[in-house]
């Protein structure tokens, strides 16, 4: 059985405070407030220990704060493997009250020679098969090619490359041929510096990042649920009455890839993988945080009630 | 020559986020931010470290977070004593653009036992004649005459014992005859629950504060000085054409009692006393965190512009 890599190179502490309502100007006082390890590869590794499949988060991180992040790994079973960063790891903030206000400060840079070791980490645990994620915004001074370079690493060893980025970052991947990318309709427009405005420009975009060199563009549309365009074919899915409330979006998009990738290694499968993506998807968008297994269960039961089409 | 000890029961880390604008219910990206060990204890140990006067900052502190609030100290060359709490130190925000929006988080819990350690600890250490000043809120579920334990402590070692509190763990500590208090307009109508609308009406409450045990009350009134009321005087000290600009306030009252205390052990002198706590309460209002040295001393050259007079 394939394992999954999951790499951070920006994770971020999140510090969510809970407001009746966050004032400008004034003194606030929350009347609750948590603290968490976060970023898309945590919220990947989250996931795939609730669906029980292997998998591995490569975090860069580093300083006092990193202790914490490491804590909170662990206590969620997450089997990590570290690098180090030229500084303190970034706290983001997450102010709600009947908004969600946030605030996103940028990562520590990482030398040249860090991530080196990371090339040469990969080159030695990936297996043929393996699969690799690597997404998130970069750090501070990062070159926009080293997605790219860890696609390389990734293809010398046979393993499937994975990448959630857009923009120049996401361009310089696709040189790789990556096996799957998970844009959303900002990052296409963000990418090709363009506004979409149809259904049938956000195909064209997206068949656009085939082109380029993806093998698979899974579109995440929010409530929409998700399409999966390749070479071959668009097919659409989406979420008919599934009678559940919108809690949290953060992460779903994350969701949507780790079940993708699971569903495809166990079936092989496209369809069945891009049902499954949207199932686990929804599940943590439904969620405070990422789904549990049994929300995703209850979910899967569902699957009649979603539509496919097949439109190429 | 006496020694100052600032106790902190519930410090904090101070987390600065500054922006353009921040805007609710987007996300926005900081353009620069910083962290630092912080609480009124805090203050009061890096103003008496610039005027070279030994003290010591005994902070209640706890978890992951406790290591990089210590190494701040540490860096700032703050002597500490530390003692536990049932939970991580809590860390504040001061979000900046125009306005200053802050978010106060409530602090970790004390145990009995640890309380018990503290004053255990003060009977070791306090000399007679040393002072100890207590202040900042207090921690959750605690209970509010722990004020009065320490002052207590303090006068049975014959040291003086100073307050900075108000409301219910004010008047509680005021039955040990404190040696100082310093309260503001604000804590003036908390801790009596009434409108105070004129100025005489401000001294009748201070001297309320006097009849209740006080021996000494140093009101501060922002940007029109100090007042210092005892059983025999009102003395005013205001600020005349001292051409600053205020930078933020934050610190200023903690500046007053530690420049009050160290000019009162210098000369024994009230009113020289009260003139170097408006020096050093406007120089920290001056400074975007605590006054230095040589702005202190720039605006201590001063003193002849500013107007003391005698009401009572």
């Amino acid at each position: 059985m394939p394992k999954i890599y999951a790499i951070s190179l920006n994770p971020a502490i999140d510090y969510v405070l809970k407001f009746k309502e966050l004032k400008l100007d004034k003194t606030n006082r929350p009347y609750q407030t948590d603290m968490y390890a976060a970023g898309k590869g945590i919220h990947i590794s989250l996931l795939l220990n609730e669906l029980e499949f292997e998998n591995e988060s490569i975090v860069f991180l580093n300083g006092h704060f990193a202790d914490f992040f490491i804590q909170d790994l662990k206590a969620n079973h997450v089997k990590y493997q570290k690098f180090s960063t030229n500084g303190e790891i970034r706290i983001n903030l997450k102010l709600i009250d009947q908004f969600q206000t946030e605030c996103s400060v940028p990562g520590p840079e990482i030398s040249a020679s860090e991530f080196e070791k990371l090339l040469a980490y990969l080159k030695e645990v990936i297996q043929p098969g393996d699969y690799v994620v690597a997404s998130g915004s970069l750090p501070s001074n990062c070159p926009t090619d080293v997605y790219q370079k860890i696609g390389i690493a990734v293809k010398q060893n046979e393993g499937h490359f994975v990448v959630d980025a857009y923009g120049e970052s996401l361009l310089q991947a696709l040189q790789t041929k990556p096996f799957l990318i998970k844009p959303n309709l900002d990052e296409l427009e963000q990418t090709f510096k363009v506004k979409i405005t149809t259904e049938k420009q956000l195909f064209e975009y997206a068949q656009k990042l085939i082109d380029l060199g993806a093998q698979n563009v899974l579109l995440s549309r929010g409530e929409k649920g998700g399409v999966l365009i390749n070479q071959h074919s668009i097919v659409t899915c989406g979420i008919y009455q599934w009678g559940k409330k919108l809690e949290n979006a953060a992460g779903a998009g994350d969701s949507m890839l780790a079940g993708f990738i699971v569903k495809y290694i166990n079936t092989s499968d496209f369809n069945e993988a891009l049902k499954f993506s949207v199932v686990c998807g929804s599940a943590t968008a439904y969620s405070s945080r990422i789904a549990s297994r049994e929300l995703i269960d209850e979910l899967n039961q569902k699957n009649h009630l979603m539509e496919t089409k097949k439109l190429v």
